[in-house]
Order: C-alpha cells, then sequence, then structure tokens
C-alpha cells in the first residue's frame, strides 16, 4: 500500500491511528479545491454546473464508489447529504414498503446517530396520528447477539452496523440479512465504519438498503458527503420522504410534480456542495486503482500486528474489546481501562492519535489505504511506554475537551 | 456599496445578472480554503474539529447570520443541510404542533422543491397508516392571490415563498402571518430568495419558521449550506423528525437517548462540511459591516434603474412580470418573452448573465452587495441590443443544455 499511501498527506512526526475518524487528505485535493474556488467559482461562475461538470459530481462519485460497496451499477448509490439525513429517508422508505409492520429493530449501544433519526422518525408518524386504535411504530434496540431471537413479523426493518463503532466488532450482515429476509424485514447496514476498509458486497448479501460516510476510510474530508445504497430490487419502488430538486429525473425542467429519478439517484435532495463533492472525488480518484479485498486484507495485517504487538503486554486493568479474530472485526482496536481519557490524551502529546470514546474505550484505527506497518509499531510502542511508565497520571491529561 | 464589491471575484469582461443563482466568490475564500485543506485537514487531521474550532462553525454561521434574518437571538437561527432537508424537518416539525390538523397549504408555481417535499413528507405520514377512519394530510397549492381566503383551521402551516422565485413577486409576509395566525396556523417561509438582498425582519413579522439558502446573494458557494430560522415562541417545543448527533445537547457525550440542544440547534444533524461552512464564513465576515436595510436600499435603486433602462423599449412580445413597485418585487427583474431560451444564450454569448426558467421567462438578478450601476446599464445595453438587432435568431442559440 505505500504507492497509496504516497497520495495522501500523512505530517510527519504524527502517528496516526485515526483514520477511522478522519481519513487524511489526498495530495490532490490542495489544487483541486483552489481550481474549484479561484476557476470554477471564481471566473466560471454559475456557468460552470455545466462548463466544470459541477452537475455530474454526485453521479461521478456514485460511480467510483459504486465498487467500494459491492454494487455492480451505480444506480444503486447516491452521494449525498449525511449519514443522519440518508438514514430518515431510507427508514421512512423502508416504512412504507411494509406499512402493516411498525418496528424498527436495532442494536443497544450502536451509534447514537443511527437510533435517534428512527425514533424521531417514529415520532413523527405516531404523534401526527388522530385515530387511537392505531397502533404505534415503535423502535426496539437490543444486543446484537439476540437481533436473531428478536426478528419477527411485526419488523418493518432491522437496522444494523456492519462495524460497531466502539468495539470494532463487525457484524454477520448476510446471515442477518437472509434471517430478517425470512421474515419479510428489510435490511438497513450502517458501514460508515466499514466503507473503503472492507470489502463490502451489498448486492452479494443482497443487502436492501445501505448508508455510509466519506469522510473516514474514504478520506473525503472533514463532514464529507454521506452515500447510501438501495438494492437494484428496490430502484424502481422506493419513495423518498424528502423529494427535492435533485432527485427529480429531470431537474432542471421545473416541472410543479416530483417524478422520481431512476435508481438510488431519487435520494438526491438539494443543490450538493461543490466544494465537500470535489474533496470526495479527488479522494476516490486516489484509490480508484486498488482492490477492497486487498484492502480488507491489509486491515487484517495491521490490527492483527498491533494486537500481536500488545495484546499479552497490557496492564491487568486494560482489556481488549475487540474481537481476536480478523473475520469478526473492522479496521480498529479498541481497549477498554478506566483511564481511557488520560491515556489518550498523553499518547496525544507525543502525537500518537487515536481517540477516546466515553466512558472507558480507547480506539485505534488502522486504515488500510493509509497506515504504514511502522506507524502501527510505533503506535504499539507509544501505547505500551504511557501504560508503563504510568505516564497518563500526570493532572495535565485530566483537562477534557470534545472531539468528534 | 463599491467597498463591498471590492471584497468579491467579479471577473472583468462578464457582466454578471446571476447573483440570484450563485453568488460571486468572496476575495478572502481561495486562501481561507487553502488553510482548511493544507492546514487544518492535512496536518492538524482531527484534532482541528477543536483546534482549529471546526466544531463552532455552524455557531459561528448563526451568529453572523443573524442580523440578515432579523433574529435577535442567534439561538433562532442553524445552519445546516439543504433547503429540501431543512423544509422537511420544517413542515414535519410544523405538523407535530398540530396533529389535529391535515393541511399544508401553499402557492402554486413556487420553487418546485417546496410542494415537492410538503408532499412527500405528507405521503410518508398517509402510507403509513392503517387505520381507513383516519383522515389523510394533504397539500394545497393555490395561487398567491387566493392564500388569504384559503386560510381555515385545518390549515397546519402556510408555507410561502418570501420572494418568487420565477417573477420575482414579493410576499406581503406580515400579512400573511397576521391572517394565518388568526386560524391557528403556523408560517414557514422560503428567503432563498431574499435573504442577502432583503431585510429580514422574522422577529418582527412574527414568522413562525424559515429556511433560506447561502449559495444566491449570501455568496458563500455552489450548493452552500442552508439555515433555518425558529422563532423563540417555539425553541424549546419543536420536535426534529432528524435528530442526529450534532444537534444534541451534547453530541460528545454519545447519550443513548437524543436531548434536543437549546433553540434552532437541534435542527443540526449530521457532521457538517467543513469546507462548505469555511467558505460561507468567509462570505459573511465580507459583509458584516453592512446593513441589511441599505442593502435593501440598494436592491430596490438597482432595479428600478435597469426598469427605467429598457421597460419603455422593450418590444412588443417582450413583457415585464416582476412588479414594478419596489416594496412588491425582490432584487430581479423577470421577462416573458417567447424566445427568451435563446436571447439568455445570445447574452451569455456576450458574457451577460442571466438565466432562463422554462418555459419563457429571462430573470436577471441585482445582488445589491456585488452588482455595480455600471453592470446595470451593461446589462440593459446589451439585452436591449440583443432584442433589437434580433441576433438571438443565429442557430448556434437554439441548443439546449442545463443550468440549476
Amino acid at each position: 500500500m505505500a504507492h497509496v499511501r504516497a497520495r495522501f498527506v500523512l505530517p510527519p512526526g504524527v502517528t496516526y491511528l485515526d483514520g477511522n475518524s478522519l481519513g487524511p487528505a489526498p495530495r490532490s485535493a490542495a489544487a483541486r479545491l483552489a481550481e474549484v474556488v479561484e476557476k470554477e467559482w471564481g471566473e466560471g461562475l454559475i456557468r460552470s454546473w455545466n462548463d466544470a461538470g459541477w452537475v455530474d459530481l454526485p453521479a461521478r462519485c456514485a460511480t467510483l464508489l459504486a465498487p467500494w460497496l459491492g454494487a455492480a451499477s451505480p444506480e444503486s448509490v447516491a452521494v449525498t447529504d449525511s449519514i443522519s439525513v440518508n438514514l430518515a429517508k431510507l427508514v421512512g422508505a423502508a416504512l412504507q414498503l411494509r406499512p402493516e409492520r411498525r418496528t424498527v429493530l436495532t442494536v443497544t449501544d450502536g451509534f447514537p446517530t443511527d437510533a435517534y433519526v428512527a425514533t424521531s422518525m417514529v415520532d413523527l408518524l405516531n404523534s401526527t396520528r388522530l385515530e387511537r386504535r392505531e397502533s404505534r411504530h415503535r423502535v426496539r434496540a437490543v444486543p446484537v447477539e439476540e437481533l436473531l431471537d428478536r426478528l419477527d413479523h411485526d419488523v418493518a426493518v432491522l437496522s444494523i452496523p456492519h462495524v460497531d463503532f466502539a468495539t470494532g466488532l463487525r457484524l454477520d450482515v448476510p446471515r442477518l440479512v437472509e434471517a430478517a429476509h425470512e421474515v419479510g424485514a428489510l435490511v438497513l447496514v450502517d458501514a460508515a465504519h466499514s466503507a473503503g476498509a472492507l470489502a463490502l458486497a451489498f448486492d452479494e448479501w443482497d443487502v436492501d438498503l445501505a448508508v455510509g460516510c466519506s469522510y473516514k476510510f474514504l478520506n473525503a474530508g472533514p463532514g464529507g458527503p454521506s452515500w447510501l445504497y438501495v438494492h437494484p430490487r428496490w430502484h424502481d419502488v422506493l419513495r423518498t420522504p424528502i423529494a427535492g430538486w435533485f432527485g427529480h429525473a429531470t431537474p432542471f425542467a421545473f416541472d410543479a410534480t416530483w417524478e422520481p429519478a431512476p435508481g438510488a439517484r431519487r435520494f438526491l435532495a438539494g443543490t450538493p456542495s461543490v466544494l465537500a463533492f470535489a474533496a470526495f472525488e479527488e479522494a476516490l480518484l486516489a484509490i480508484a486503482d486498488v482492490s477492497p479485498t486487498v484492502v480488507e486484507d491489509v486491515a487484517a495485517t495491521l490490527t492483527s500486528s498491533f494486537l500481536a504487538l500488545v495484546a499479552d503486554r497490557l496492564p491487568d486493568d486494560v482489556s481488549v474489546v475487540t474481537p481476536t479474530s480478523p473475520e469478526q472485526r473492522g479496521a480498529q482496536v479498541t481497549l477498554r481501562l478506566a483511564h481511557a481519557w488520560e491515556v489518550n490524551a498523553a499518547l496525544l502529546d507525543r502525537a500518537v492519535i487515536g481517540d477516546h470514546r466515553p466512558p472507558d474505550l480507547l480506539r485505534f484505527g488502522f486504515a488500510p489505504l493509509v497506515t504504514s506497518p511502522e506507524t502501527v509499531r510505533r503506535g504499539a510502542r507509544e501505547l505500551l511506554d504511557v501504560l508503563d511508565s504510568e505516564a497518563w497520571r500526570d493532572p495535565r491529561y485530566a483537562h477534557r475537551t470534545v472531539v468528534p
């Protein structure tokens, strides 16, 4: 992967193990953004929607992204909005496909937004009904290991992460899809913590719907556009609750009535941010010659070598919560320790960047596209040194600020 | 306004009368974006969420924007997502506040997205109900002049543009608000075509909810972030149907339950695009010393002088559809003529940039922050010349491509 890493800005002296929160900048991003701002916006002005191809940015990004999702057709992919917004669209679309069912089944302790959005959408439906006899929609959250038992004929959609953001646990998506389909439920996968790190195969796994983000392992920049996936069987059927003009079959006809664009494109909504999309396109171009399967192998190697370096040398009060089998984890390793905040702060002070998740988790991401074996070794060495020396006890590491 | 115009990139030789579609780039945007990409993202990586203040970008933009909306408190303003998505949130929130009412009242021929989104949200509610006795939600669209007559006790929310995107007609918002409130309806104003061009006074007009965009008269760049306004009376009451983590009172606590942030901030959803927000902040800083009242006066002067130059000299088959009274129009002038497309294309060929809206409208925007009197004179002169000489009949102007 050295030739791929060379396409990204990895500042010297920094041991970056947080590509699962924010991927590094593609080297080409600065020049591309300068071109967009100075030439396309500055000189081209409105003409650049056509002349500079702005209007095709979402479609170009979808085409480049499709192989990373295991989507044979770019029509299964839309790049748009944020994960929160895309979850709202897809939960709404799924509930419309299964109107007689009332349950969104999800996991406890998933990324909070997934449950927040499902709950707020369900609240919208319940609180705008007058008829008391109408049974209420509900969000049911259960531990991952109980999902199979809780799938029943009232489940409209099973909403699951592919890789748990906190623990790094990788769910067995094909098995859950099979079980969900047996009871007639749809499956919505949040792949924020795996796209660009693992070989996704949504078509093959028969996943109905998926969402994910661009700014972690896909390196699109802070707050970059989200994406969503729609299985071909639903291309002509799904209805979006947010019918915006960019999702219209012919947006610039300014029709009074909304006609859905083909496939996932109907889930585009408002005018896309050209700055954000241009950065994402650069990030996708930088990895267009890379195989997702190879990337998944590299992720397994990097996480395995980190675990091999540290697992047996951790103090007794520090445990590894990420599964030891590579097939059961994403490209991250999470430790549990009471002083996770302070240890993370001490590591930051040495320019070793992982992150802390409350209350007691310390996460290290091993973004396979951009993390070198040397970075893994340095990270392991510094972690063990901070723990062994108890450097984290320094009072200046107790002050808390927020990091997304 | 010459000192303000000097802060924006206005390419020489271009007569730009399309600031109502895309405002020009602030001169400071290129350097700011370079700083964000090269230093903050490139070197700072994830640390920049705190160290470079990324996490506060939405709040900083809201504070700078509030005076342009006539919002005394920045807590009434959230900068987030696109107009389409913000309309979905606010239509959903309004219907939850008036659950016993079933009608969204809006205008025919408004910007299409406004009706599309209201309709798709209503479809979501109707199609997920089992109980046939439950009366259905509906979107009713009527001509502007019939709005007052159609306001009744079934209207949950009156959704109106402030300035019509096509004709430039400015609605009498305070009067409509008064009438809507008399029947207990909320008012949602789409100010995409007035924010940054007119002196908005949402607090004073007693508007309940509003949305708008940043990339037209506010110059944030293509597809820049949208904003929404919530009247102080609703700050603690409104529920968003898209409860994302950035709208949580304490996002980085990763709570299992969503607790709304104070005021409009609860309507933030996913992680904001730092690139898009940084450009918007530069655009707002470039006009922070300008009075919206003065801007509205300049808009009236520019549109009046354009009309004075052209109105009496137009061929018989060309009419002015924008009201002649400055109080009844926005910062644009729209003409109706059968060959609007060809005339627009002929003007583009002379680097006079207005735009065409199907089927037969030709729009000229007079963005008061960035349009010089000389630009108005040149635009008028070239328009009259294209019409008088019938230069638009050249067959190469008949080819059609799309422009947002």
